[in-house]
């Protein structure tokens, strides 16, 4: 009987939107069933950070070997350093039937709608929505520069927003965790996903 | 500013499989933030319903009157009886923002995929599909016979489930309803809700 295949759970957005954060907190609660994917980087590791808990840290030579032979679902490099996401432990958890949680930035995240489209993915928006509502609203109390800035930084996002399935804002920590918990859980509800399972078992797979 | 739309949710599956103890468990939750639409029908109340609660209860007459003049967003005749739901309590709530909640047969989910395609459609599903499985591993203990009928009825609901959105299996209350409630928060992220409301807010509505 075949195995229903895990999910692949992209977590991205804007830089310094807390990511990093949200994930931490995720993989704190107990009751979190899927995998977290530990990067791979060249850059050094800083104070307390553990090899293979916080990255698995590698020299130049052996990431663009990496690279090279095709071992890395997304790869970018930022100031200098590589950062990229080992395709192996992925497939091997997808494959065992476990869900695969990814926290990335949005160009590793453009590579991954690229080569595996069936994968979730979930965008980390700033509380700017709400917040720029209000700038909105309270347009006599702001200057005209403010509301400028905050209605350009909301057409960016809008843009980087549109190749992900869900966006989430990170207006409270707790909250955002709830809601991607939400999302993963109705993903696997979804009736194509069930439908497909039923129909490979009638089949007797 | 242009207020969200509310969501209309539609809960519908096979008679029998306790769509409306799903439904009482889930309002008698007390974070449930949605609405749910009382049906109207024409059978006498049952003793200890009420009226407004349970069901508006109406005679044959007002119900085909209403009927006539639009006022149902479904209805169908069960021995006898109809039952239908109308619409101007689901459009006057959606339209204050709020989240509207149908528990309805097969038949009524099906008129209303038709009239309001971009509802949130749920199929409850008896917990068959683990039973099959069941079935299907345990082939050398079980009759042949009962083989193939569980086998039928996994058929007709795979052909049932097709119009829905998601399938949520009711093995047990508390999970199905942890199912629901995920379901729901999760639309609310959808991207292309969120960038609507960005959308129009950019341009000032």
């Amino acid at each position: 009987m075949r195995k229903e295949r895990g999910l692949l759970i992209v977590l991205s957005g804007p830089s310094g939107v807390g990511k990093g954060t949200v994930r931490k907190e995720l993989f704190s609660q107990p009751d979190t069933n899927y995998e977290y994917s530990v990067s791979m980087t060249t850059r050094q590791p800083r104070v307390g950070e553990v090899d293979g808990v916080d990255y698995f840290f590698k020299s130049r030579e052996e990431f663009e070997a990496l690279i090279e032979s095709g071992g890395l679902l997304e790869h970018a490099e930022f100031v200098g350093n590589y950062y990229g996401t080992p395709l192996e432990y992925v497939n091997e958890t997808l494959d065992a039937g476990r869900d695969v949680f990814l926290e990335i930035e949005v160009q590793g995240a453009a590579q991954i709608r690229e080569k595996a489209p069936d994968a979730l993915f979930i965008f980390l928006a700033p509380p700017s929505f709400s917040e720029l509502q209000n700038r909105l609203v309270n347009r006599g109390t702001e200057s005209e520069e403010i509301i400028q800035q905050r209605i350009a930084t909301a057409r960016e996002e809008l843009e980087m927003m549109s190749l992900y399935d869900y966006v989430v804002e990170n207006d409270e920590i707790q909250k955002a965790c709830e809601k991607i918990n939400a999302i993963i859980m109705a993903e696997h509800c979804r009736r194509e996903r069930v439908e497909k399972l039923y129909l490979s078992m009638l089949r007797g797979e």
